[in-house]
Order: structure tokens, then sequence, then C-alpha cells
């Protein structure tokens, strides 16, 4: 299917997304995640194609998700691992775990996020630290930051004025 | 790009990805939290084309993200509203915002996500509201749950046997 680059928005969901790639990437994060490293390991746990896999392996070292490292030994040996940011987008694949199995798993969870030290199933949920609230819409919003565009303030002014309508009308 | 179908997995993750679509239904419900409910809105609003963005929207219905509400005057208005799972994702939606903002500003932040109680910045995270933790790996880690498939419980055990071995090599 073919879409529009998003790199050109300003919103940063638009460029998460963009630099993800698409689903399969995530899935190859949370693989990833899991611990595997070699092409050929993503390639059985996912039964993906190998050449989308290559692409997709590519995007994510070019986008810093992943790191690629040679082992220049014989056979030379080739190993993706998470980097830094790669790791700072984990927990989004654990809240998606957490969520899936508890929206998309009418006959049960096939799979629980856990604590490793205490083995209690987790409470998964996405809060503002600075005062232990869920963050939830609208209690949370967006607010334009020091670098906006005329474009990102003028949308988010729109969705503070539809907010502020229906607050009017209820 | 071809893909296979996930809904047969029973990995959350890829059940959440089937469900939600592709990128676009994701900026689509980042539009439904912002206020959106008309075609023409998110058309304008995402620079989509329509035949793109009238699939999606049927998705989006037929998986519960969104409600297709009729109001059967003249003209005809139809409006697509979040459903109680759609705000359910909405606090992803604020993370990935936050996520964005975070790692893809290298020009410094566009949109903050704000308390509009306090209008302060909010520091988003996920974590585990049982004991008030990050949700990070490998603090965190997922086990089979009560329905899990042999082949999920291999998937999670070797996920474990990799962990451990790579804490004894350390």
């Amino acid at each position: 299917m073919k879409r529009k680059s998003f790199q050109s928005m300003q919103c940063p969901v638009a460029r998460t997304l963009e630099r993800v790639g698409e689903w399969w990437s995530i899935l190859i994060l949370r693989d990833a995640m899991f611990g595997l490293t070699k092409f050929d390991q993503f390639r059985d746990s996912l039964g993906i194609s190998p050449n989308i896999l290559s692409s997709r392996l590519k995007h994510l070292v070019a986008n810093g998700f992943l790191e690629r490292k040679v082992d220049s030994g014989s056979p030379i040996r080739v190993d993706y691992v998470l980097s830094p940011k790669g790791r700072a987008f984990q927990p989004v694949l654990l809240y998606l775990h957490a969520f899936g199995s508890e929206h998309f798993a009418p006959e049960g969870r096939a799979v629980v996020v856990v604590n490793r030290k205490t083995g209690k199933p987790a409470d998964v949920q996405i809060v503002d630290r600075k005062i232990g609230r869920g963050v939830t819409w609208p209690e949370y919003g967006l607010a334009p930051g020091p670098v906006a565009s005329e474009r990102m303030k003028a949308k988010l002014a729109a969705a503070e004025e539809i907010l502020n309508r229906k607050r009017r009308a209820s």
C-alpha cells in the first residue's frame, strides 16, 4: 500500500511510526527484546520472507533501534542487538502485550507481563510519574512546544476548541 | 507490501497490530482523540486518499476502536467516534507523543504532553502500578498465561534461557 512519507510531519507520533517502519519492525523489536540476534532466528520466529526481513533490519539499524555487530571470524557472524533507543522502546512492547492480552484474547491470556523478581503479574499502565496519575485523555492533553510550527499550533488549538465546545455542551 | 496475517498468532502484540491495521490507523485514532469525527476532517488532516481512509475507517469500526454514528437528517451526517476500546488506546498515543518528542525531534519539541489541570508537562512512563516501578526489560518479562499454546510456552522458555545464559556470561 502506497503512502506518503511522515518524515516531514512535525507530529512526534508520525515521526516515531516512520522510524519504526511497520508491523514487522515491531515484531522484530519484540524478538530482539526476547534475545534473538541472528537473521535466521528472526526469519524462523516470524515466518517472514528473507528480503522483507533484510529490508526491515536495515531500516531499524539506519534509524538507530538496532546495532549491527560483525564478528569477523570464519564464518563471519552478524548479530543485531537493541541499541539504547531500541531498549527505550521496550516498555511500549510490554504495554502492547498487556493491552493485547486484555482486549484481544477472548479465549483467555496466552501471555502475562510479570515482575521477574516477585513472579507476580504486573498492572501495566501509562502514568505521569510527576504526580502518579494515569495519562488519559482529556485529563492530559498536548500543548505546543518551543519549536511548534504555525500549522502544529493551529492543529492543537483546534483540538482544544473541540474539547471546550464538548464541555460547554455537556 | 504483502504480509501474512497475524490473526492466528497467539502473541498479543501481533494481535493488537493486526487490529489497529497500520500506521494510518494510528494517525486516524490520534485525530479522533483530538476530536475529529468526520470523513472530510480526517482526510484534510492526514492528506490521505479517500479510498485508503475509507478502508481504514471500516477496519477500525469492524475491530471496535471506532463507532460509526449516523444522524439521519438531511443531509445524512456520519460521525466516527472513539469506542471504549479506542479510548483505552489513548494512553499509547500520548506515550508515542512523548517518545517521539524525546527521540526524534533533534530541533526541539514541537509538542509536549501536559496535565490539563496544572498545565505542567507530564513525565510519561510505563509503570507497574502494583509497585510503582517502570516496566522495563528484563526487570519485567513475559510468562505463559492460562491458555498458552505449546508453541508460545516454548518461545517464552527460549527467551528466558537466552537471558539466563547472558546473566551467567556477564
